[in-house]
């Protein structure tokens, strides 16, 4: 596998997905024993400029079940704060004297492939900017479909909530549109439908897809329930009840026995914790997921060196 | 030892005590020779909804000593502040999917015992609320005793300062009364005495007491001077002088030889630092404890699983 | 060599200058095949009253390659908040129980001095006050020095910049003047010139310098540009157009084919990024010895107990 820096989801294509996703498989059971001491001399990086403590944690944990060590900045501006304005370029260079592999969230579009312009050792992109490109974390939710339903071929996905929003329907819609047969249902009141965008680019691809506002009819057919979070003011402000788009035990009884509920945490009112419970209820193993994607990817790049 | 989570101090027996401190007399062997690697794949996470960089740090000390690794949030909001209003139970399901241990400090009374619920790893209360349980403060300070006294029996045990307020008075005469023949002196001006309800509690179960507001007679037959923190603020603000609880020399001339003088630090005037080399000082070896008590229950925990 | 703490620039001497040196260059090595586990024992806290979490990484980083592993304070207030004013010396008593070596970042001259009276463990200063000690700085900008010209002998070194304010320029006066034949040239507008005190040591130990306001005419002369950093809003405020100070093309044609060109860093507008091109361009590599030379003091200490 050829992997220097990871800087987009669109340089993974389908062989390395699936390479990448044997990889994740076995790190399951490398953390089921405990962890590995084969990184043990490695070190990275956190250089959040906008803080994540959730993704940040999920990056040192995988990077500690490697047995590895971390050098955490919560704050990339305090980094580059002496003189105000040094350049993303010259901390990084700095940073690269001290870590064998650098996880940087920029608060810019284009950050991390800057970063990987003059870096020493491998970047991860790990999230950026508003919309940007958050790699890892669509993997991730790539992943846990691939695991919970044995394929990503010929697989109907529906994508619910506030779909204008956000860049997780957005991934995965661009992700799983490189396997066979896929079909979406973009579930959403029409003021927060999906843009434009993205159904040209299904459309170059020959990509199903369909826009609704009502997800009765159609949650007894999906594969997997894609539920978004919800910016409850947002909602507030425009007057709109996004109730009709809540997973509770009306939905559980919609859906097919082997669907998966999805969910990128944390999340708010839009699933009932009566959900929890039901097998079908896979947002907790999605996030622990994250954990074995990432330990897969550090491992891949530490090896290629 | 059957311990699962450590959540409050009532959990622990006499026999689990003196076990637990068994356990803690070894650790102090093992950090004299640097610390161990027996429990070098496991992973550590502190949550902190409220900071306390003191606990924290020995906490983190301590599973270093063990040979583990330690994911540190030391802002436990921010790890729910993607969307406001995520659950505790939320929070600690994700970090148990990536720590071996969850250390917590939360704002409310209860929340140890809710995260524990739920929680696919073991969680140790590191303090809440107000005047809530913190027991491992409460262990290493019975611990203290027992390794100063060599007994935790028939002993006569001053509590001096505004008793009123903070939880050390309150859980050391709860696990102190847990022994046979101790009698308690609270020593302090009546409008900061100790609260009724531990008063009620000692009457219960028969343990012996006096209220004073005068340390000097008491003074020469004590085995154990347990100081507390002053407020400044608080006094100014009610006029009161409190030089006269103080712990200066005149107190050390006082004393008997074989007493022991603690205090949870950090200290501000109450103890004159003409009384750190005195060797019944005991208070930075108290806090010193507290790192071996946190390694004995740490790997209690571990050692369980 | 008998290094116990290190606290000031002066504590070393010129065959513990060499011979710190020589085990910078190992570190190289060391680094070079991924650290060493030599010292997976030992812990390191950081106590930053001041936040520089450049410099903490750097320290951190040094720790993690000798194998060891980190407690990090960024705010050393927060260590002391519970109760307000507790005394420096008490929280290293505390952290001294904790760790192996207390890396100090304290607001007052004379602040790791104090800590070094008392405590348990070695104490490295990593800078104080607005313009006292760092002695890890001078140390690392004198490794390079000693690394690029292969002497500290003989040397023609041009200090560049706001000479008045920062500690780097003094530093490295007072250092380098201990060897034979350096010459200083102190390059600046009249109201930025280096302070009287600095001059009076120079003179004192007659050492050669020069005061000059025009680069020009020097620089094809010298082994060694340092070149400082600018605080462009003091250079506005005062209506100084610095530029003439700034390392550009133009200063490349000029110097010596084997001079080499540092910067403390982070740089701002002082150095063209055009520059970095310039084999004589070190600053990258001076930020990465101060790896090696941290590494190597963190190993002294250690190996002395």
């Amino acid at each position: 596998m050829n992997l220097r820096h990871v800087i987009e989801s669109q340089q993974f294509t389908v062989p390395l997905l699936l390479e990448l996703f044997d990889r994740t498989r076995r790190m399951e059971a490398v953390v089921a024993r405990g962890g590995t001491k084969d990184y043990e001399r490695r070190i990275m990086a956190t250089l959040f400029y906008r803080s994540s403590t959730r993704t940040r944690f999920s990056f040192e944990a995988a990077m500690h079940r490697l047995g590895g060590q971390v050098l955490s900045t919560e704050n990339g501006n305090e980094f580059s704060s002496a003189v105000k304005g040094e350049s993303l370029e010259d901390t990084i260079r700095i940073l690269g004297n001290y870590a064998d592999v650098i996880v940087l969230r920029h608060t810019e579009e284009g950050g991390a492939h800057r970063a990987s312009l003059v870096s020493p050792v491998p970047v991860i992109n790990a999230g950026e900017g508003e919309g940007g490109q958050h790699p890892t974390q669509a993997l991730l939710d790539l992943y846990t479909i691939h695991r919970e339903c044995k394929t990503l071929n010929g697989l109907s996905v529906a994508l619910i909530g506030a779909l204008d929003v956000g860049r997780t329907a957005r991934s995965l819609a661009y992700l799983l549109s490189k396997f066979e047969r896929v079909k979406f249902w973009f579930i959403a009141p029409p003021e927060m439908q999906v843009k434009p965008d993205i159904l040209a680019y299904l459309d170059k691809y020959r990509v199903q897809y369909e826009l609704l506002s009502d997800p009765a009819k159609v949650l007894p057919t999906v594969d997997v329930v894609y539920q978004t979070r919800i910016d409850r003011e947002r909602l507030q402000r425009r007057d709109i009840d996004l109730s009709v788009y809540n997973i509770d035990a009306n939905v559980l009884r919609a859906l097919k026995p082997n669907a998966v509920i999805m969910h990128p945490l944390p999340r708010s009112v839009e699933i009932d914790p009566a959900v929890d419970a039901d097998p079908r209820a896979v947002y907790f193993r999605q996030a622990r997921n994250g954990l074995f994607v990432r330990m897969a990817l550090l491992s891949i790049l530490f090896d290629r060196e």
